[in-house]
């Protein structure tokens, strides 16, 4: 392999010369540099990342860490934030998580041994004193979907308990009362905040779901399928069901059709997140919107402020979600105490 | 930030003398050893990766470059990687080259300034002298989906035209003869040899597709849509069509049932790559099998091999795609001169 010291010979300079010419240093001249960067094109020769971030204290990579990249989800975030590192002319060094406290803090201690001067992150098994130490010490990390005190100039988060309830209350002002949830087998802060947003709609007009109310799967398509399986052979005698995700609702679909029921005819279903297969689905999902991209993108905007210190922290970040109407839920065709899966 | 003077101050010892500790040199006693690594924990030491990897020349870096990893079919393949590096304890990088040569270069040149002793690469865009030189280079650089002379022992590749070959028959089998392709506008080899896989499968039954057979859009499900309605409105009297990929076939689904068009009963639909998505979508997908999970555990441990010196030269590794059979494909209804699009 060709080393700064073949550039070196090659330019009749010494080392440390053309290490300043490759880390721009205006204690060149004009001439030394051009022949330093000629003999490092004539050899061939690739700066090695490694050296140029010890010199520097910077690198050019922007770290991410999500649950599992091959979640449309998190793909959905990655991607954001690959637009605007693309844009700044930085690279994406991305880990997974996978939700377990050991994998998610290996993933931030790995990017910060890279010296990711930028880094987002979400992050759900660590407790909020170690994001708090992490966050001490790398001025450029911000958490995405996380509220942690003391830090909400760095947090990017959404409200989803709001979406719960929105999502909830379209359910309810269709006419349904037995609303079932399909809950994520991810013991995450999100679960319980859906779940909390759903069982606080249902209250506010008098309803107190019970347990039987609840399906749990992995919070996927194959979980959600399962879910609705387990909801289905329980016999609740829901109307309508509210999914933890879109995948969920996809895969509760599938159970739905091969059962016979049709949705939204004789049971209505809405999602959450709004990836793109809400769209694609037989029927097309109505679904609570999650502007992961946008809020990918600030969360990456904010990560290289922090990492430049010119963060604002008197501001926060809190995205309210929205709802989106497709063609899953319809008007309860019976009365509340009609068995809607006994069709 | 601590750096390893200070660790070198609080173990009174040499900062060469921590350097050796660190990087588990023989040439330290063990009192020694114990008491830098109790001021390493005292003072919360983090070692900097960009330090030990210019120490070793070795990182504890896998690196990654996919299309884009937002797209399931790629998030399946680095997924695939990531179990393989977490079971060697590495961390994987993963660079998007979007199919464009300048991005897929620059992602192979930032890898490899980042010193990953191991890479893993699905380029489209670059040139076989390109790639090859990068090979040269990087004992532990393996393609994905992708054979270049002189390289075949580090190429783990799928043969495309077989595939398309295996659906197009499954198709002529049912008794269809009009069938149409929805071809990707990503400009690839893939595409080249499953629309060749396709038209060689046809003259062997001595028809001639016409151009008009064929419709085009980006390799997803809106890009699938886009294709599907362009071949409704030319109108070319189609009783099947294979599809690019799966993202497409359930992207063409919903441009079918917005014009009534029922699957299968009026049209059969084939799809490519056996992604999750082809289980769920209504009707479920029959498709052709791409095991990419099995190809990228095996590229993972071809490039470890490869970056330790110890790989086999006389090996290949080019895998045969599969038939699912689920429900999208029917036999053929009508004779072949009836309009199967005009219902």
């Amino acid at each position: 392999m060709i080393t700064i010291r073949d550039v070196a010979r090659q330019a009749g300079v010494s080392v440390a010369t053309v290490s300043r010419v490759l880390n721009n240093s205006p204690l060149v001249t004009p001439d030394t540099r051009e022949a330093v960067r000629q003999a490092a094109a004539l050899l061939d020769y690739r700066p090695n990342a490694n050296a140029q971030a010890l010199a520097s204290q910077v690198s050019d990579i922007i770290g991410v860490v999500v649950m599992d990249v091959s979640d449309p989800f998190f793909g959905a975030l990655v991607k954001a934030v690959d637009m605007v590192a693309q844009r700044h002319r930085k690279y994406v060094l991305i880990g997974n998580g996978y939700h377990e406290a050991e994998k998610e803090r290996h993933a931030v201690e790995v990017l910060i041994r890279q010296r990711c001067g930028a880094l987002i992150v979400h992050a759900k098994a660590l407790s909020d004193e170690e994001l708090s130490a992490f966050m001490a010490q790398i001025p450029g990390m911000v958490l995405i979907n996380r509220l942690v005190s003391g830090y909400a100039h760095r947090c990017v988060c959404l409200d989803n308990a709001s979406g719960a309830k929105l999502a909830t209350r379209m359910l309810l002002d269709c006419g349904h009362r037995r609303i079932g949830y399909l809950a994520s087998s991810h013991g995450i802060e999100d679960n319980d905040r859906r779940r909390e947003g759903w069982r606080l709609a249902l209250q506010e007009r008098g309803i107190t779901p019970p347990d039987g109310w609840i399906g749990t799967g992995s919070p996927d398509m194959q979980g959600g399928e399962a879910a609705m399986v387990e909801l289905l052979g329980r016999n609740p005698q829901l109307s309508a069901v509210f999914a933890y995700n879109d995948g969920m609702a996809a895969g509760a679909l599938a159970a739905l059709k091969d059962n016979g029921i049709a949705v939204p005819r004789h049971l209505s279903l809405i999602g959450f997140d709004d990836i793109s297969i809400a769209r694609y689905t037989d029927p097309q999902l109505t679904t609570v919107r999650y502007p992961v991209a946008s809020m990918a993108k600030l969360a990456t905007e904010l990560a290289l402020q922090g990492a430049a210190g010119i963060l604002n922290d008197a501001a926060t970040h809190c995205f309210m979600p929205t709802l989106v109407r497709r063609h899953s839920v319809a008007l309860s065709q019976a009365a509340p105490d009609v068995t809607a899966f006994n069709l």
